[in-house]
């Protein structure tokens, strides 16, 4: 579905040309069109690649979805590809943003996601001496706000991964605590998978040998590239901190059961002997004298529950009850 | 077997030679020879070799076959080995495809597999303007039809991993479950090892220096490239989760033990304590006067029957039971 | 808050100009200002920025703070962000120094930390003749200061992995060692994200293609960078050491459980021997010799007792008891 | 031990020369000698020493064996060590082949291996025009003869872990299973130590710069280069494969004893119920109807076993008997 | 404190100046001086550092100890630090030497080591036509020296590890294995720390673009960077077949834990066998006519031991006990 399609010149509004009016524009040296899409289909896709010449490999890329973050030289028209994750449900759904960016012209296609980019074109209007610098600085603007969607999705995780280890030590959490480490590393590896490639294609966009269209927007992309770094970063360390966290997990588990084994132990020791001893009582001996005091039953209850009592108190202090 | 043998000019067929013909066709400039085969005897490689000026040492890869996929410049010759895998009675099967092209030839001999290459030559030939390219073309096309044979394969184990997860913390299942996790990552290192080679050597294939036959199919190679890439990064993401998922796996095996251990101690305890009782009253004290009592009986196993139930209540509410 | 702001010529103080001054300053060929600011507002960000013409983007990460460390170029200056970590009731809380270096001025902010950089300024005048090198020394001065700072730490956090690994093999220390050197694992990772990327911002400092302002102190910047080496050494032998600390731990707790299991095995078996003994002279037997002799009960307890203490004699020499 | 000493012209054998002669034969620009030894004295490394001129380092190295696989240039002449590993006696046992290789002259000596590398020599005669190319062809053969001996190494290691395998989830095998995978484990990188760094040294003798001596053979080292990949790729996949492995022995193992634990579990509960029964009839109370009973004696037993046959059946359809 | 003090004209000894005769050997084009020390003072720094014009900064590394093991340029002047450890009382014992090398001069300074260093001026001195190469050549020996140091004590923790995994399997020796196993790993990392950065360093001394002062010595330098590859490698190994070891002394751990379960069990079971049998026999049924038969004693102790008997034999076969 076409969001808008607005030609710029020096930085500022001009036009909002239709699909067919694309050209006009496109032959004038001076402006720029910048042409957003939501979920495009097939038909819209094809009208696209003709007005602005796109290549067939990049086009089925945008048609397919599912790629990998990118960013493709076709000629001088760049190919970026981004992941757009979102939290639905208390699960991660990965929306795309597709940009072709020549050099006049730019071409934004976001699919299955539900967020909007709108603020970005509001907020290039509100700079025109930025704008100005052209199809450069509006594909930065757009990877910067696609960027800036990570954070809050990296601190939600972050939170989760602490709200975990809060109960790491604690027992009898531990099944659910490996099945959440589990699910969150689940979640961080999709997060990894959006953030480094388009981190290492980033990297390609400043420095060195850049596409041309990148060249005056070089700062801008490289603090694009630094924002990539540092959620990278975080990623990594929660990567690393969960591996720890279930290996941490198991040690719990095995401690838990320790404690179990002991009091079992303590527990079977006092009863052992309890039985052992009204078991000697109960022999059939004609000779037993104790069995024909007067207050034999009570003396031996006493004796049973004395020589138990002391059981249960050398365990208590050993920690094993 | 020769499967078939065809003459192109400016990407249009012109032509079926025999074997013998063919070197006719190679001394004009303008057109090429495309020849496929299939597990190609001894006798048929020979001729080939002939026919073609192909390098000892590649025919020898071929002839031998399980080579790593790679890509390898002979003068202005190419050879090209890619694994083509295929899911066989819940096992996979490593078949293979060696492509030699030169400047106006290919040939590609495919090996131990089932797979039907076929389709290729159609495509190339329903666009004569990319067949114009010449066999960079072909080898494009071939590789490619490659690649997307293991798109499904991956798609098939990334069903079965989910499968696994979802039993992944239940109770009961962790032999199994670890048993068929250890087969799946065998299965994803057969993969990895026929994906990432070929990538590394497609990578050699586009940008910077590459062969004289694939200049004009730059974009086209970096696009199998990307397919690779796509290829690797799930397969790294799969081999990492089932890491995790058998270490998990272990941790759930230990939580059930405990979970046993816990029922054990508990269902222990209050046999222990009913045992304790009957002993008492099965002493020979002569005096003990609650064994005269009428109801001193159904009494004892009533008192016996409370502490008990009383007993596996706690144990209840603890979760042991 | 401005701390102070100093003019230098030839490495020696000349004024101390106000901050409308510092325009004065600049605009001489032989002389450089040296500001010093803390947890800076909103505003005295933005008369900086104008005062030394600051780069948008950087103003921008210094007044957001939470940046990775870094080196950055924005034409001839360069802003550069360091982490300052400090021990903080067993926490380390994470404080921020950036820099921005001009070929003429030095500006210092340091943010949320209670750590003093005052010395840097004393040192480097009572050093007039490396002073003179001018601002690049000055970030060399403040680089090495912060780095310094890094020791202490490092030493502490060496003091308390050595002071687990003193119980790292005790018995019934496990949970509270797990716990540790999980503590501890996560404080070196927050001080390896502190190192590791101003470690590889710092090698580009000198060798190849260095910024301008810091050709003359390549010398000073290398050591720099060789002290980070040296804690990120360190600290990636810390981290191993845990890891495979928590690995033997692990061992721990299962080999003190193997224990417990063999101790509750061996008193097990004792007791069970004595039930089955006095069990045997409990029962109603008409015809049972023994329990007619006059010493038949005290001689039944000594045999208990002697094949009792037999048992635990064996169990006690197999090291189970 | 010198094995032999033949000196060839345009790749024909025009004579076997003394080592006296050597030299003669060295000093005319259209042959060279091709020296085979077998664990040579000091004295006889010294006398080869003098009349190839080779560089004192280089001696010192096939002096002392125990050299990691390596490929030195001196000057003009190349030193290559490789490792020959041999299968004795279910041990691995690592001899050397040290090969010296000039312009016009190749001196290989192997070292504590009973492999016959003659065949070299005969297979390189037979094709005279290969020969023709140089001493830089017999570095060639000799490379590839050696790395040949390493497939038949790894397909008995490769079956030894498929044997291994098939045991993993038996119980009761775990020890030798996990024994035998270490031993495994420990081959396995004596073999990687082989592997690993002639690859690396091979893959500097093809491509870019490489030693004059190989300029012409290129191909055919790259073709060593490759069989050394393809070895350490599965060498690379073997290692994984037995971590993972270990690492699911470990859970078998305790899979293992999570059942015995159930069975125990279950045993004990049947006994217990049954030891409470008989505890309840030996009570001593007045009034136990049930004992006057003609036939309460067989029906306590009926009730005895129908409990335990209740409690047997329940386990079983359990899973835990 | 000042070992030895001499000065070297084309390779030959040709006086023993006093410190304060250096610089006037230093004037001379044609010779150079060779200064060792042992634990320096900082008195004795400053005056070398003026006597030879040592950097600031190097003389800091000198004085603080304690350094990772580098080699820095200084401009024409290097400054070499290397780790020295030793064996004492099974403890590593990490000393130094520190080495400045100028064009005609050569000052080394052992730090915390009893190691003598005295034979490699020995050996310099017995081989003139190799000392005439100057002061790099004297580095060369030094360097050497230091790694040939480490052979030994690699050896030392191989045979240590060998002695390990000889009761690797063995039952009851866990915990000692394990805590052994931790020890040699701490070790082996400090030896790594020693090695890997020197190795690194010395890399740099041969090949492309090196230090004027290594340009003769290249050949030499090279092969101690092969020595130091050889340690690095074997490091590496034990490393990776310790952490396995680790691994595989928990499997050892568990099993040994399945074991003494199982045989809990089986005893258990036996006694329980027992207990019930004596229990049935125990109870007050007035209609238990074997309770009256002249031979019913003995032969229920017969049944009794007959039946555990068949469970102790049959326990046995099954490996259990």
């Amino acid at each position: 579905m076409l969001l808008n399609c607005v030609a710029y010149r020096h930085g500022v509004k001009i036009a909002e040309p239709t699909v067919e009016e694309i050209s006009d524009y496109l032959a004038r040296t001076d402006c720029f069109v910048w042409v957003a899409m939501r979920d495009a289909t097939e038909a819209e896709l094809n009208t696209m690649q003709e007005e602005f010449g796109l290549h067939d490999l990049a086009v089925e890329d945008a048609r397919h979805g599912h790629q990998r973050p990118k960013v493709e030289e076709y000629g001088d028209t760049l190919f970026v590809a981004m992941h757009l994750p979102e939290y639905i449900d208390a699960e991660l759904s990965v929306g795309e943003v597709n940009v072709f960016v020549g050099r006049n012209f730019i071409l934004s296609i976001r699919s299955r996601s539900s967020h909007n980019l709108l603020g970005v074109r509001e907020r290039c209007e509100r700079e025109p001496e930025l704008l100005k610098l052209g199809s450069g600085f509006v594909l930065y603007a757009l990877m910067d706000a696609v960027v800036d969607r990570y954070f809050p999705l990296i601190d939600k995780l972050e939170l989760q991964l602490e709200a975990i280890e809060e109960h790491l030590f604690d027992k009898g959490y531990s099944l659910a605590t490996i099945a959440q480490l589990y699910g969150l590393k689940r979640k961080i590896s999709v997060l990894k998978h959006a953030v480094m490639p388009l981190m290492e294609a980033t990297s390609k966009l400043y420095g060195g040998r850049v596409p041309p269209i990148c060249v005056n927007t070089q700062e801008y992309l490289r603090d694009v590239y630094d924002h990539l770094t540092r959620i990278n970063t975080t990623i990594d360390m929660m990567r690393d901190t969960i591996t720890t966290a279930i290996l941490v997990s198991q040690s719990t588990v095995s401690i838990e059961q320790n404690e179990v084994n002991k009091r079992l132990a303590a527990w079977a020791a006092i009863f052992a002997v309890a039985t052992a001893f009204v078991g000697i009582w109960g022999m059939n001996f004609q000779h037993m004298p104790e069995l024909k005091l007067e207050y034999g039953y009570p003396l031996a209850l006493l004796v049973i529950i004395t020589v138990c009592g002391l059981l249960y108190f050398r365990f208590k202090r050993a920690g094993w009850l």
